[in-house]
């Protein structure tokens, strides 16, 4: 079948139409007709080769949602007309030890959504079923996308770190993965502080559930913070953070997580880590079986991204607002 | 009453006999008159002052065992005569939140045996009867000692760190500490890799129950590990480590513990955290609960401490071994 999609040609280029010639293998592909699709960062690091594993003809778009059109032979969990969404993960190897116990998202052999084929900036996707997810009824196309890999990011390395509920909770940094971290977190039941370098987002934080914002750029911004330790503390920035500070404020047991990576390694002071046995962790994307808890939560706790709409061929467009940072908080794309 | 201790009067002095006069509260102080007593490195540590918070003259000695011969009017879990030992911990807050939880090593509040107090090095230790244990039957007071807080110290941080059975658990050094940790993670039926510097401990690792052990000063020694992942990692060295190596070879959610902390902050790359979702925590000592948990763990599946006996009066000459290190693998005296 031919797919009309938006590519990248070469490392940074704009996107351009782009037919491309792909058929689904009979067997565990699904085709699905793509509705809406959100941008998400790691589709600008893919565009520019960051990670070096990119290929061209490019197709960014990993939270992507649509309706099912065609069915591989093996695909009995899905019916054609159902509405499904799609991460960043195409497939996995479905047989090792992380595969088997839930954990696709570690497995060695995982594929990735736009890095081993044609994403979701198209009017159809490719994939394999088994890696589709069936949204809720009550979860809107528009709002879907973006939870398929920011909001699965957040809520899978919150539960992976403890997130219970009547917790105290710190998120790191108030954008696309964090405005989602605030709202899993208060929803299920947990009090938010939300630590921004923006004090013009303590309003917005509010909004998302934060009982408290911090300016981290203030001095002794956390001196008061420690008379109430946090449980967990995530870090949704790409961008160095004083580690050592925030391990400060975690209670016994607590546990620092992080789903953005610095690009250095991180210094840390092992004392602090010891007296209260807290612990530092990181964790990418997540499993299928917390994908569809996830969904879940959505649906019964009303969690949704924060979204700006633009139409699929704008998409140069909104990628620019995304690569400046100026949208609030998750681009989604619509055709 | 009369102490007679061996104390240090001054910063790194030999330690001399000395009469010393106390009284126990009279409501939660007993009485202990000591039968054996450990040596840990902490002894030495505290002689010298490397923290900053040794009171003198110093009694070191907090690997207590002994019998008890006087009670305070509120301790009724112990009876006159009854075998007791005592760990690095004197007495906690027992109202904090930690406490609570049964995480007293974790109170704010806690103090040391020998840091707010008289020690073991004397034929008697006052302390608050809550925090002295009674021990099984089945294990000799000569080994008991060193179980109380070289043993807590690994058995609460392997437990802390998620070990069940039928895991594979690296032991990173073969000393005081690490031998220990091997005879609890392989008699309570887990695959034991031990690293160390010395290749001359290879049989005696594998005698502890070490199924693999690893001359980390040997080019490529992790490659072929790598195919293996251990689930559990522990560090009881002080000295740095390649912590980055270590995390390589964790499986996803594996964890990196640290019982030995070293002196530079440690230098850690966070994608291979992130890929396989590992973690890395550092644990001290253990509370009340878990202390009782370990020393049936002891009675019933045999884990004793390798020790070197010396008569109380010989204790400089112990501790000279203990500061050169050439103990195997835990100094305990005896009065």
């Amino acid at each position: 079948m031919n797919l009309h999609t938006f590519a990248a040609t070469s490392i940074g280029a704009n996107l351009e139409p782009k037919s491309i010639e792909v058929e689904p293998n009979g067997t565990t592909d699904i085709v699905i007709k793509v509705t809406h699709c959100g941008i998400c960062h790691s589709d600008l690091h893919m565009i520019d080769n960051d990670w070096g594993m990119s290929n061209y003809p490019l197709v960014p778009g990993h939270e992507v949602v649509g309706e099912v059109v065609e069915l591989g032979s093996q695909i009995k969990h899905l019916k054609k007309g159902q509405r499904v969404g799609v991460g960043w993960q195409r497939s996995a190897c479905l047989q090792c030890d992380d595969c088997l116990n839930g954990n696709e998202n570690l497995c060695d052999e995982n594929q990735s959504t736009i890095g081993n084929g044609y994403g979701g900036f198209a009017d159809h996707l490719i994939i394999d079923g088994r890696f589709a997810f069936a949204l809720p009824d009550g979860v809107e196309s528009k709002h879907a996308g973006p939870l398929m890999c920011g909001g699965i990011t957040v809520y899978s390395a919150l539960r992976h770190a403890g997130m219970t509920s009547g917790q105290r909770i710190g998120v790191i940094g108030i954008g696309g993965l964090g405005h989602m971290a605030v709202k899993f977190a208060s929803q299920l039941g947990n009090e938010v502080v939300a630590f921004t370098t923006s004090a013009d987002k303590f309003d917005e934080a509010a909004s998302y559930g934060a009982s408290e914002a911090v300016n981290v750029k203030e001095e002794n911004a956390f001196e008061k913070l420690q008379r109430k330790p946090l449980d967990i503390i995530i870090s949704t920035v790409p961008a160095s953070i004083d580690a050592n500070a925030y391990v400060n404020l975690l209670a016994s047991d607590g546990t620092l997580t992080f789903v953005g990576v610095p690009e250095k390694p991180l210094e840390i002071e092992l004392f602090p880590l010891l007296m209260k046995r807290r612990r530092i962790m990181a964790s990418p994307i997540g499993g299928r079986g917390i994908m569809r808890d996830m969904l879940k939560v959505c649906d019964t706790h009303g969690v949704r991204p924060v979204i700006e709409e633009f139409a699929m061929k704008d998409v140069n467009t909104a990628m620019k607002k995304v690569r400046d940072g100026s949208v609030r908080y998750r681009a989604v794309l619509k055709n």
